[in-house]
């Protein structure tokens, strides 16, 4: 397999409306990690018993701050961000913030979006322990576990921050498994792919693009690259809508959306030369 | 209903063999606290979006310290700690360190039975949020809850316990259910069914009991004093033994403590006039 570019799945409207010209992803790193003691006890041991929930908790206390900075050695020295991202900004991109408010529930700020792209983070999926029943158990829980992701922006590698977890893991010692890892990508502005895509985007639809320099969300983008040695990849012509429901019930895309969007392809590939 | 003093049930043998006598019980406070947002999310939002589980974290690190110290203001106000307690190291009442280690699964000091009699507690029962089945799932989950017993002792009141803890929990906007609330109670070492207790039980086995000034467990002790006005209640002449698996699977006595316990009972009656 040979090529000089490839266009992404993915991208669709912004949340103004504008065609989305996606240039990269982030990376992930999925841990499940977990505290053990022998066996359940009676909870008028707790003076002295070791409490795996507690443990844990410790352990999640140290990993990440109140203010979600994550406290892994190294974490955010080689992180890459290009000067475009500060320019994301709800106000200048004409972007209405009920949208947001709409998709997540509660209000964000004017700086949602250069956050989303930028900031690199580290998320509880899930965490367990116990008696979680209805009613109360007095139980010293034998067994503890959480899962993470973190989400990493380009130049992060999940490998140097697993290592560096791994060690933080071992101290406390906590068992970990490895549950995912992807590389971040991301194609230069400057690229043909990305210039191709934005001057067809203006064309097609009368209007700004929005560009991302990456997603927010995670794709297997550098394996793709790596395997078949292609550096330019870009995601846009996509027809979904902020309310498209995506990869949930009820999904749906406007017909409108889908004749402009076959339009682009086809002005995107004149471009292209193709 | 009328009685100068109740014998409770549950005292057994210590871990050293001795016949226990237990003046008294811890109280509890037993809550779930839980965090919510209005829906699941993707994980991608990381970086803009409320994490109930990191919410509810947040808080159980501001409720108790790395130590156990448990950060409720006035928590520690009105403890109420016998001098007495301070003799019940294993060293002094030859307790065999290796039982207690049998029994919870790893090793204990010197003084462990001096902070299961003195300590209060923050215990952390069970906690669940997300996504916890197997493999992993990029969620930002809308619920998360713990559930957490306090054991309290003589005079730390659960009522006054709570109204602090309420205050720290509305602080955060985090939603509370009390599931048990019980008192603290502490008969005096030097009431007349306790010296009864401890006389009898010398002159059954020969040896000195095991005398505590109240149990690392919780009961009733307080809700039938005050309901029947009776201030000396006092748990002794139980058979059990640090091996009988209480509560389990497979529980036993062995009949020589049966017997001995019977003769117990029988001397404790004479002592009394009864």
């Amino acid at each position: 397999m040979k090529a000089d570019y490839i266009l992404w799945e993915g991208a669709g409207r912004g949340p103004n409306g504008a065609p989305q010209v996606v240039l990269g992803v982030k990376g992930l790193l999925y841990v499940q990690i977990s505290a053990k003691t022998p066996k359940d006890l009676h909870s008028m041991y707790a003076p002295i018993a070791r409490n795996p929930a507690w443990e844990l908790l410790d352990f999640l206390r140290e990993l990440r701050g109140p203010d979600g900075r994550v406290n892994i050695p190294g974490f955010y020295d080689d992180i890459l961000v290009p000067p475009s991202v500060e320019g994301l900004t709800a106000s200048k991109l004409g972007i209405d913030l009920r949208l947001m408010k709409e998709a997540l529930g509660y209000e964000v700020q004017d700086d949602f979006l250069v956050k989303l792209v930028r900031d690199p983070t580290c998320n509880l999926d899930g965490i367990q322990s116990g008696y979680t029943g209805e009613g109360s158990k007095t139980v010293i829980p034998s067994h503890a576990f959480v899962k993470l992701d973190f989400r990493l922006v380009p130049r992060q590698q999940p490998k140097v921050v697993l290592a560096a977890l791994r060690e933080m893991v071992k101290k406390r010692n906590l068992e970990m498994m490895v549950l995912g890892e992807e590389e971040p990508f991301r194609t230069c502005e400057d690229s043909e792919i990305a210039k191709a895509l934005i001057d067809s985007a203006r064309e097609t639809f009368f209007m700004e693009p929005l560009v991302l320099p990456n997603s927010p969300g995670t794709g297997p983008m550098a394996s793709v690259a790596r395997t078949l040695g292609i550096g330019q990849i870009a995601d846009g012509v996509g027809p979904d809508n902020p309310g498209s429901n995506i990869h949930s019930f009820n999904e749906f895309i406007y017909k409108r959306d889908y004749r402009l969007c076959k339009e682009w392809m086809v002005n995107l590939l004149k471009r292209l030369g193709v």
